[in-house]
């Protein structure tokens, strides 16, 4: 009885890691995280490498899309690369994301928060980074290693982004 | 019995959420769930964000390999930037494909399509991008959001490209 | 008995998939490949396109960080393009993960063999890109397709790099 509660439990642990710093990922990795929530399951994010971004105060609520070498933007690599267009291309992104009434990432998190959405910070990104607890935003549950995420995420779904 | 049979079911799910819209992502996606249809797996695939270009009409027969930024290619980062290096990139990576007898991305959705595996577009990013379901191509099955593939995806395999 | 023997094999299971040839992303996939296998589980890595690279004897230990396009490293794009950014934000890079005690990547790998690791070859991406066995690492355990790395990945987690 208590293995087979144990097993339903382990197929509904959905562990998403965020690996990239930019709004075109950060968005799915909360939409998936958020969604997975709302359906009753166990949902935990790790951050780490570029993913830091999502969770650090100074650029939480500033993320960019990126547009040079991305053949899925519809503009030259060249012009990907004038000063300005990495913010240009933010702002076209972001001004469709508010038509389309999807929420911004701190929006994002704090709906992820309030469905029960465990966010965990990479320890050695942390130390790779320099950077240090304070400069993460509070909603930040813990800092650990890759072995306590796959602890978290054992027997369930690994979403890698 | 009726359960043990679910099981094996769910076990043998694969979701393939496909979130670039580059030569070099698209391929492994449709390598993967085609692979996977071959061998009896119940695929799915989800196209969102820059993934949809791989089903979308005017974008789906023209995908780019992106050359700047990306030191798995052979040549310096400034040359990434002249216009037309994506291009001459894109042609080089497609000469070599035909060579190795890859069949192309057009190919590949028909041969999905007969194995059998499922073609879903993610809502959110139409309505983000302003496309509209005739701009997609006719092997795209349904429309769905999160949930939907989450759902579908369930106590299966879920690879995030 | 000896199905939930197996089921419980299946279930530690953990198949890395690496298609990145950039330092920031080659990194985590050794460090969750070797983690796993530190937990006990049953690892496998299947280096496919630019992951490759990791693999490959001449640029394996010369692997890049790409600054370009990346808003999530502090510089604008324009810098990205200038000839020699790309070695000087890897050298800044190394020179961090050197500190913080991270080891280098031959290191990662030397590691993850003697945990018991298997290092898997795509034998497609070996066709595309003209790369023949002897110019691999001897590391590598052999050349496979996507059909054997789903079936060593079978009924276990698959994260894609």
């Amino acid at each position: 009885m208590h293995e087979t509660e144990q097993e339903t439990r382990q197929e509904d642990r959905l562990m998403v890691i965020l690996s990239k710093g930019t709004l075109d990922m950060v968005y799915p990795a909360f939409m998936i995280a958020t969604t997975g929530a709302t359906m009753g399951k166990d949902v935990h994010m790790f951050f780490t490498f570029w993913g830091m971004n999502a969770v650090t105060k100074n650029t939480n609520a500033n993320l960019k899309v990126a547009p040079v070498g991305n053949p899925g933007l519809p503009m030259p690599n060249i012009l990907g690369m004038i000063p300005g267009m990495t913010s240009m291309a933010t702002r076209m992104m972001k001004g469709r994301i508010t038509k389309a009434k999807v929420p911004s990432i701190p929006e994002m998190i704090k709906t992820a928060k309030d469905l029960g959405v465990k966010l965990h910070a990479c320890s050695t990104t942390l130390e790779v980074m320099g950077t240090t607890k304070d400069m993460l935003i509070p909603e930040v549950d813990d800092i650990v290693g890759a072995a306590t995420m796959l602890e978290l995420g054992q027997g369930g779904q690994i979403i890698f982004i």
